[in-house]
């Protein structure tokens, strides 16, 4: 017999703006679930990231079915766990917890959110040669989810070196040799100017973080610029990109979809994310690939 | 602007047939608020009861609104609070937590819930000498309610004969002298031969403590019995008195009415007493006097 009733919360930095308590409560009000989803923000409680073990113990304590976990949280999480889904273990991120009668398990629901959102927002771009900026946790996630996508060849761009060249290493030993390798951003400007398009996984243009990740310069209209930040969906790395006339993605679908597959493990029901999209749509303004 | 979703629970021992989560969340539904109400059961969570203050900030720092508090941990939960409404500090027990502007401020609605089933249940019975078994946290509420109801002398009776004296101490202070007096259970026989009723305010009799509070020769059919052990609603202590032909009252409407107050609190909307009484007769049966 399913649970009628569903408390769920979001861990992380600066969350303030978040959709996804909307998103959650809609659609479980929609199919007559009771659910409240609450956000738990290390900075407005004024803890460090790494209290994120101390509040998913509290929130199991407390009788919480799950959790998202975001930025600055999704990799130091893993430790305080008792399980991981093999994709969250191939990551070595956890966007979502779910407790499982006193066991907390890690998943990872941004690798086929970012992907269901490229397949519908850009179908038809060249995949060829992929620049994608930031190696953290949700970088990982949309690395793993463009070369599932078939991207030939992913160069994975940071400002910490070793960080870019693990995740590089890790990538190529999921996918084979050669499929992805690593930079600092002072090559941007050389990588850019070859690729096919380029992926923005850093907090960037996040409410919190605002600005360009790089130099608008760098940008030309023969790229492609997909956007993993939803909060705006409007960031100015994509109206910078826009006006140039590239083809870009912005999060809102990517945000749609890691939680319309967090919804299904929190409550173990089946999400309308054509519903969902219609929600973002509605509380952000227009969401998806504006070309 | 009221908020619209309101996230609280219950802390205690041995609260898993609770009625409380029902009852707010049918009523909330009802004024069109999303609510949460979840159990946070000590003895599941193997701690003890001290734990009570790591519990409170917890759920504060997790988004909750509000907690209701339980046995035992009534008289423990004071000193980890903020502030105190006079009521509660007046009686020394606090079984509702407002959090406001991250504070936490302790409150007290089973005297007037109490005090408001008395009045609708036993409307008629002579109050000049009462009886009441148990000086915890729920025993000083209910102390208070009926000497506020005019009872002419509470005889409070506890095991702990410091408990008891420090009680009738207090609401000799509170109320006037010569309106509370202190014994032992070995005085219970001399006491209820002589007593209009007695006030039944131990955990004896709830489902975690199955049983008689005292023998049951010592009952006759001149008491009226009252009890505040609403899980189950028809206790050993209100079978056996019935049988013998007593008025009596059970736990459920102070249950309603307590819940009803808290619902005031932390949701600054009031709450339809009736439809919860009518909740509570569906939830577990006939709720009430039966004399």
């Amino acid at each position: 017999m399913a649970k009628d009733s569903y408390l769920v919360g979001l861990i992380g930095s600066g969350i303030g703006p978040s959709l996804s308590p909307a998103l959650h409560e809609r659609e479980a009000d929609r199919q007559g679930l009771r659910c409240l989803y609450r956000l738990i923000d290390i900075d407005t409680l004024g803890v460090p990231p790494a209290a994120v073990g101390d509040l998913v113990r509290a929130a199991r304590d407390l009788g919480f079915d799950g959790l998202n976990i975001t930025h600055p949280c999704k990799q130091l999480v893993i430790e305080h766990l008792d399980g991981l889904a093999p994709q969250a273990e191939a990551l070595g991120a956890v966007n979502t917890v779910v407790f499982e009668g006193g066991r907390a398990i890690g998943h990872n629901t941004d690798v086929t959110g970012f992907a269901a959102s490229f397949a519908r927002g850009l179908p038809d771009v060249p995949l060829e040669r992929v620049v994608q900026l930031g190696a953290g946790g949700a970088g990982a996630a949309v690395a793993h989810a463009t070369l599932t996508l078939g991207a030939g060849r992913v160069t994975v761009v940071d400002a910490l070196a070793d960080r870019a060249a693990e995740l590089a290493a890790a990538l190529n030993r999921h996918f084979g040799a050669g499929r992805a390798d690593a930079a600092t951003p002072d090559r941007l400007a050389q990588l850019l100017a070859r690729a096919d398009g380029v992926v923005h996984a850093t907090p960037t243009g996040m409410a919190a973080h605002p600005g360009l990740p790089f130099a608008a310069e760098l940008l030309h209209p023969g790229l492609w610029v997909a956007e993993v930040v939803y909060r705006p969906l409007e960031t100015e790395l994509l109206r910078t990109a826009r006006a140039l006339g590239c083809a870009t993605l912005d999060g809102g679908g990517m945000a749609v979809f890691q939680a319309a597959d967090a919804f299904r493990l929190f409550t173990g029901q089946e999400p309308d994310a054509a519903r969902m999209l219609a929600d973002i749509a509605e509380l952000a303004g227009a969401v998806g690939a504006q070309k």
